[in-house]
């Protein structure tokens, strides 16, 4: 927390301003951070700082270094970004300031984030030299390195100052606990072959890896004192190769709506239901094209879905009541994210190739307002502070 | 969203202050506010602006009138609290400025309130004279008057602009649907005698009602296009008379954990365990008094159940999955709220009668920091802002 003189300074008032007139002018500060949204934009690395309630850009920020494929999670007070890239950099960014606090290179090549439930530290997977690397949340310095001896995948946050991630050539998932002053690991073998990705559900409770190597996917309860690899829909996968993978999916776009699991199947077009307890199979929808991200409202009524290259213009809305598309739209080419306001009355909408983001009302699915962006993928706003996993 | 120019301040980075010594000084600016939050002191009228992650007390604002019973929400950009006075008070705080924005007394006797989805309409439930009041949130100028004949009670927001209150004597819930020009009213009847407070879940999906004048409970499915009354633990209410009840429980306080709902008895030593879909009763778990509050940790392990007069000086820690009590503890003298960090890892406790609040952590029960307040209630965090009925 940090304080502003309030005795000798003046309040401007100003509207919400495009981002355009936005670059050359960062000298500003914000002030409440609760609504507020970074959008990756990656050919340029540059992020761009929006205003939810404004429906608006604020600013943008540069020097990100490589975006592809980047994520980010925020610190507790909603006030610090830290920005997992592709190549290795790890770059916390100020979003009162408008501008980049403090940035390392940590490794060759990395694969995603995580934050501490306290908000002290910061993890990175990586690729390059494999592994994961965790740094205190303030100062950027390194806290502990746990070498895996392979590309490290599925990184997530636990309750209890714990990480969880995936080994993708030794088909493990480890347990870092950092609680005490040295990180404990346990070790989970028998995952599945080549584990691509992982997500953990909202409550910290059920981690789940999806499978390249073979069919279904794996979970373990992080409950049990000693979890043990269960699997999931052992029988489905990417089928007798009837059909070409064009972009595996993402598995952190899992929704859970109500008791039920939305999941987008790999190759086929549709996504699959399983119960939330028993992991077991409740029912398909068939959809528009190869799912990428199935996101569910923050009210588990809607299930939101956009595909794969090259149907990746449509977005279908699946209602979780019928598990019937109730609507379909098409937002422009290449439908890449899309994000939910913390109470799901809107959605944002990254459309890479038309420039833009598209923000809609869910019930009424009338677009709201659009920003332009530079070629925007990944939306993140700043209310996933407050929760595990994201 | 507001601004700050940024080019004439200097930031000072001062370290926490203990509220006293804020009292005095409130010409200051906060950033970030992701991390704060306000807690209520009854006996003076004022609030107590605290930071999270420093554990610390910021500033007081005072001048809030009747704070008995005393609930607040905040904005989207969780930059204001809207906090509902006894005394019908609707009153606006700046957090960033630690100050009152606005203050209009809107009714002669007022029980809590709640802010739509969307963050631009704020609702008051009055008792006198009756009905439900929406106010501008951004001017606080009157919007809309629904007048019910009735005390009006158990009043929360729900998706798609909605608002949802019940009648204590003519026994009807009604929603009120604010997303058209004109509020259109759905009306409930046949909700049970004397409905006194009500909960609705997360998701939005659920309102239960508690009953005074009957045993049970009443729910409403809200996903239902013409909800019916669905009665719930129809035996179960203050028994035979056989023990008197020292203090109504809180609704608002039930806990959902995983599939189950947790919920004080009425007039018992003990909490109920119900579940989510069914309504049926799945267990009970003896407590040391009759319960106020049944909290449970973000990640649904953990319960956590304070207690009436004269036994509140207690607090018990239930494990969800076994149902059983784990840790017992007396924090001091008048127990009366607990909240939770966004993430699970720390709990706020009012003690009142010792002019505190102390800081747990929840894993291994050890006190983290205090922080003096005066005759210290409700504790409000302001992730409380991305959430559905808080």
């Amino acid at each position: 927390m940090k304080w502003l003189s309030g005795a000798v300074l003046a309040l401007l008032m100003l509207g919400p301003v495009q981002a355009q007139n936005q670059t050359q002018n960062q000298a500003r500060t914000v002030v409440a951070t609760g609504d507020l949204g970074l959008v990756v934009e990656r050919a340029t690395g540059s992020l761009l700082l929006v205003d939810q309630s404004d429906r608006a850009a604020l600013a943008r920020i540069t020097g990100l270094g490589d975006l592809s494929h980047a994520s980010l999670v925020y610190s507790p007070d909603e006030r610090f970004a830290y920005v997992f890239g592709r190549d290795g950099g790890l770059t916390k960014v100020d979003l009162v300031e408008g501008n980049i606090a403090k940035r390392v290179v940590q490794a060759g090549n990395a694969i995603g984030g995580a934050i501490s439930d306290d908000g002290k530290l910061v993890a990175v997977s990586n690729y390059e030299p494999g592994g994961v690397r965790i740094f205190d949340a303030d100062t950027l310095e390194p806290v502990a390195d746990i070498p895996t001896g392979s590309k490290t995948i599925g990184l997530v946050d636990a309750p209890g100052r714990r990480f969880v991630f995936t080994l993708w050539d030794d088909g493990e998932t480890w347990i870092a606990d950092l609680s005490g002053a040295e990180p404990e690991i346990t070790r989970i073998t028998d995952m599945g072959r080549n584990p691509y990705d992982a997500l953990i559900t909202g409550d910290g409770r059920l981690y789940i890896t999806g499978l390249f190597g073979e069919d279904g996917l794996t979970a373990l309860d992080l409950w049990d004192p000693e979890p043990k690899p269960i699997r999931v829909l052992p029988e489905y996968g990417r089928g007798e190769k009837e059909m070409p993978v064009y972009k595996m999916p993402h598995l952190e776009g899992w929704a859970k709506a109500g008791r039920e699991f939305v999941l987008p199947a790999v190759g086929h077009h549709e996504v699959l239901w399983i119960d939330g307890e028993t992991l077991a199979e409740t029912g398909r929808t068939k959809t528009y094209g190869q799912p990428v991200f199935a996101m569910s409202r923050p009210d588990g009524r809607q299930i939101w879905v956009n595909f794969a290259h090259p149907l990746n213009d449509t977005i279908q809305v699946i209602d979780t009541l019928t598990k019937e598309v109730v609507h379909e739209f098409k937002p422009g080419p290449a439908v890449l994210h899309m994000e939910f306001t913390p109470r799901g009355n809107e959605i944002w909408v990254s459309v890479r190739d038309a420039g833009k983001v598209l923000i809609y009302d869910t019930r009424t699915f009338e677009k709201r307002g659009e920003i332009d962006a530079e070629s925007p993928s990944g939306i993140f706003f700043t209310a996933r502070a407050h929760r595990t996993g994201l």
